[in-house]
């Protein structure tokens, strides 16, 4: 994307590309059928349980004054509105953790002051998404997004950690007042006596550790040995939500034994009362807030505005990444005035405004890869018996494989027009035909898998459609109505959540994995390299991926301890703002150009692109076209951000014996290249990577290059 | 060992083979110096935590008559007998689970005859411990134990996994019980109202599976990615009681906050108090006991002795695998007759008897072999390293490690005397040699890693003495000393370290694995192929091995069943005898003799030895000797018992590019013979398994044989 400035200039652009589009943005999402559902629920839940316990921390920040109701109805208005006229429908919206961080400071501030109080206090901040919106307006309609490629990874991973720990930060805290006497409540009820308050904070962490090792255990369902494969597809899908509900089902076995109120859950009021919805009408007190305070609400208006401008596009660029092949257009500077307009509206009724969330918008990608995978998987396999019933050669039945992959193409392609997929269908097929001697010959199933080879040529693509997301909204929509269910739920129960959430976050944040790698034992490193993992681990030496990963801790903390300060915690998004020069000016002072590159791809320093050969092609192929049941998809989707990892075993199937181990030195399972050997026991010397002239790799690409253009 | 009935001939035969070696037994332990100290406190932890389970139930189950004390009393005294004057000093001795049944029973019965009562009790048991020690003196005497290669797989791994269910059981029931008023108990104590009951209960959910997760997880600290090796060795030998501690000082946090008694914790009497030996008097009490009951006593003995006849002789049998290459002769018959007047000792003192248990036996040799292997790699590392200070060349180092080598050998040599380890030293060095070029030049430690290639070149040995279990026992004895300590304990805790038990003895049980091989998913059955695996998954048919598991099962549920039945339960070792015609007379009309032999391999059916060659023997010795940092150790002993498993991928490593993978086809990781890809394709057809003339493999030797014969 080129940096421009000039105004309305990216708004323009972002209009024409997604008008082009829209109509196959609706059809595309219908022709999906009944399949849609799995993404759809997918991400409902995954959405929703967020926005629950968001809404449950606000509800306890807020004194009551904003609820689960509000921040629901907040994400699905504005989910309902940015599926239906955003710019880029795989953008999921949400009341997310920063917003209610704002919102906590900004009744803090509010309550203790006589003039504003609590009662006044959504009123201001109505004018606070007043000036908001108008900040992002000026935002977009500069092009401020033309930027976003200056948001390196060293910023968007150092943010995503931020969320993470102040996920755990609140499952914590939360577990441990189970354990007291919640404000607002009467401390003579028999629940809060010293021996029923134990049981609870005990019961509390039975529930919620309960609910946190279950759900990251069943996350992994897909590599499970037993169940069949639709099950563990299912529990890997639909695990989570299904374990919220079997430990809000274990929290009511004890329900005779104990008095009501063990285990405590949601107070969020009943949005059927007619006290529920008084607050929302806001926009007559905005008038009654006094003129000082109506000026001073543009001081967290500014750090609302850098917040979203800089949350809603990572959040975009995040589900938008190279290895998904998107064919559609961006649209950053559109969206973010829609957002402007969304917050304005928020604001107005009296909720939270909702924005672009992660790790929700990578998922809901991720998830419509798998759907187009099985689409294009059924179809083309299909067409392939039908061929073979025929006594169809390997020729005749790559024909019409093509032909069929080329009707379930979407039409409008945005990436240069390689039709990649294509290419490495034809090119792999050919392979095959060529290790198995003749092309020409007919075939059948006992030579030819046809399942396991369509499944191993099929590129990742993404169905891009706007159903998906207008389905979710809709469905979040849905809970307001459900709240009376919805309050069965323990609040235990959402503290594990917010504990798995936060674990979920760190898989594939590369900052994580730095931390990590310092830990590890010298000896052990090399099984860093058996597995998925980034360039900069073989190329760049150990004491230099030791100290930037320092700096950057030492910036998070920083960043974690500005949250802690009362007032002035509002300031955290400008220090990650503050990033990005720190990243373009300072960094390269102290660190060589071709580490940083690779510890943290910036565009504006990639100077020379490398040509794709043929064989790079083929190469890059070979690791991102083996998908082995949505499996290695997985592991290649949540894991990189941005950068295809190398992986050291190259899975070779049955009858698709690649030459690769008898003629070059690959990295096949523990059989190291000299490279590596070098350094795994190279531990004293400072260049634990580096290029010799004795790597066998170094002509090759590194992959990573492919996530950097564009 | 020959199947023989001549009186004292077995007997005899045992006390020359372990006479001839008992000096060395005591010198070779004090060699080995301080580091005997670690087996040693291993196996004292594994030894004593379960007795003090052991004890805690027997105390709630005999209403106090027994305790914890006595059952650490008997464990510390049989073990200090076994190993001073015990044949083989690597079986380890306790009080177990099938005692305590047995114990339990009886106490049921007699409790309520008014002319036995509790009182009487003790001395009733010593009666039948009386005619136990007749029975196994008799056994020991005609040689019964020369029939203990029909114990058959079949036969140890079901009592295995029946005991794994028992600990389990009564993991279930202490959780439970931990919700209730306990018997003998005021109800009215605050720590019985139900709000503290239910705090009580809850606490002990997080006690216990805080215990099961963190121990099961530190067990494979060695595997960890962070921390030194050290450390990771250290957590992964003493994690388990490390953790019992951890578990026991955090049920001490909330002490502030809860009456006393809450969490519960192990009520044996002091043993310091004036009243803690008076039932260790019972001798006094025997002739009291009514002279019906004096012959009744024979019923329970008969079914004590075949029950410690079975267990004493099988984990003798386990703690003496072929894996271990074990030096030193068995001892079976002297051990039963040693048994038998340690049964009769501890009757009269009024303790419950001890008796070789499982799965401590086998862990005491293998933990012993670690150590072998740190002495044998601390000394030829050194011999190494100063040749190639003098720039000798490979022949030359060889020619030293091999006298090194030599000196640290145990001078009797009770299994054939190939002095295997020798001559795999020497075929590996100096097909290194011949890979390398040139026997005669001089070396340096950038092309020969003396570390590793020394650890990969050991062979699997075996420190055998007496030593670590005569410190193990009076460790135990020092536990009785150390009651008031060890009652700081919480009951959960050990709740926690059943469920542990129980989980932890079952990798490894075959029988375990296959009925997890049923649950498998069919499309993921190949995932077994690619870990280590016995030699049947690939030879029998999957039909075959699933109606052997099941009908396993059926048994096993049946055996299961019988401890349930109040007083003819305690005829559960019989069923298991009753294995022994089973498996000798009926399965062979169900299951073709070559099935027979892979799922369950019995001596008296295998007629032809396989010859071994060179090139078998050198296969083997890849199998056997890569032992990484223990790891693969731990792997292939802890997980096989009689059988060598087979393992998909061979480890190569960087300066021993073996010329498998480029010669023959073997199997390198995820490249299958067509052999194995045809089992995982056929599901379908009858034969999942069986040899073609098509499997590649199909004139290699099979490693399991190596298990059986000798």
């Amino acid at each position: 994307m080129e940096e421009t400035f000039v105004p309305f200039r990216g708004i323009k652009k972002d209009l024409q590309g997604r008008l082009m589009c829209y109509k196959q943005d609706w059809t595309g999402g219908f022709r999906a059928g009944f399949r849609i559902l799995a993404p759809t629920t997918f991400i409902f839940f995954a959405s929703a349980i967020p926005v629950i316990s968001f809404g449950e921390q606000l509800e306890r920040n807020t004194d009551g004054v904003l609820t689960a109701v509000q921040a629901l109805a907040s994400t699905a208005l504005c989910g309902i509105i940015h599926s239906i006229i955003g710019g880029q429908p795989l953008l999921i919206l949400g009341v997310a953790e920063p917003t209610v961080i704002m919102y906590t400071f900004m009744f803090n501030f509010a309550k203790d002051r006589p003039d504003l109080g609590s009662k006044l206090f959504l009123a201001w901040t109505g004018w606070v998404c007043v000036w908001t919106a108008g900040l992002l307006f000026l935002l977009a309609i500069l092009g401020a997004c033309s930027i976003i490629n200056r948001f390196t990874r060293l910023a968007g991973e150092l943010f995503g950690l931020l969320i993470a720990m102040l996920f755990m930060q609140e499952a914590i805290k939360g577990l441990v007042d189970e354990f007291r006497i919640p404000r607002r409540e009467n401390p003579k009820s028999i629940q809060f006596q010293p021996s029923w308050r134990f049981a609870n904070g005990m019961f509390a962490l039975v529930l919620s550790f309960g609910l946190l090792l279950s759900a990251l255990r069943s996350r992994k369902a897909r590599s499970w040995r037993y169940g069949s494969g639709s099950l563990r597809g299912f529990i890997a899908d639909y695990g989570v939500p299904l374990m919220v509900l079997v430990w809000t089902a274990v929290s009511y076995l004890p329900a005779g034994s104990v008095p009501k109120g063990i285990p405590r859950r949601l107070v969020s009021p009943n949005p059927w009362s007619p006290g529920a919805y008084e607050n929302w009408t806001v926009i007559k007190d905005m008038l009654n807030v006094p003129v000082l305070y109506i000026i001073g609400a543009f001081i967290p208006a500014t750090m609302i505005a850098v917040l979203y401008y800089f949350d809603h596009s990572v959040a975009s660029q995040l589900a938008q990444q190279k290895e998904f092949n998107l064919r559609k257009p961006p649209s950053f500077h559109y969206d973010l005035l829609l957002l402007g307009f969304m917050v304005l509206l928020c604001g107005l009724i009296g909720i939270p405004p909702a924005n672009g969330v992660i790790p929700q918008s990578p998922m809901h990608t991720k998830t419509l890869s798998t759907l187009k995978h099985q689409l294009l998987h059924n179809r083309l396999v299909t067409t392939a018996r039908k061929c073979m019933r025929e006594n169809a050669s390997l020729g005749q039945v790559y024909g019409s494989m093509q032909e069929a992959y080329k009707q379930m193409q979407t039409p409008l392609v945005y990436q240069e027009p390689s039709a990649r997929g294509l290419k490495e269908l034809k090119d792999s097929t050919i392979q095959k035909a060529s290790t198995m001697g003749n092309i020409d010959i007919p075939l059948d199933e006992t030579v030819f898998d046809v399942e396991k080879e369509i499944d191993d040529l099929l590129p990742v693509e993404v169905k891009e459609q706007r159903l998906s997301n207008l389905l979710q909204s809709t469905m979040v929509g849905g809970c307001v109505a459900a709240m009376p269910f919805l309050k069965k739920i323990p609040t235990s129960v959402l503290w594990g959540y917010f504990a798995f959430m936060a674990i979920e976050s760190l898989p594939g944040n590369q900052f994580w994995e730095r931390i990590l790698l310092l830990f590890t034992a010298p000896a052990r490193r090399y099984k860093v390299l058996e597995e998925w993992h980034a360039t900069f681990i073989e190329t760049v030496p150990f004491k230099t991926i030791a100290v930037f990963t320092l700096f950057q801790t030492a910036y998070l903390l920083v960043c974690f301890g500005i949250t802690w300060v009362p007032i002035a915690g509002v300031l955290f998004p400008l220090m990650i703002m503050l990033l990005i020069p720190v990243r373009q000016y300072i960094l390269p002072k102290f660190f060589k150009g071709a580490h940083l590159q690779d510890l943290d791809a910036a565009e504006y320093e990639e100077t020379l692109a490398i040509p794709f050969s043929l064989a790079t092609d083929a190469e890059i192929s070979r690791t991102t076209s083996f998908a082995d049941d949505g499996e290695i998809l997985d592991g290649m989707m949540t894991r990189s951000r941005g950068e295809i990892r190398r992986m050291c075993s190259i899975k070779v199937t049955s009858s698709t014996a690649t030459p690769c181990s008898l003629q070059s030195p690959c990295f096949t399972d523990k059989v190291y290249s000299p490279r590596v050997i070098e350094l795994i026991r190279d531990e004293q010397s400072p260049r634990l990577g580096g290029k010799g002239p004795s790597s066998p790799r170094s002509g090759e690409v590194r992959p990573s290059n492919l996530g950097k253009s564009g």
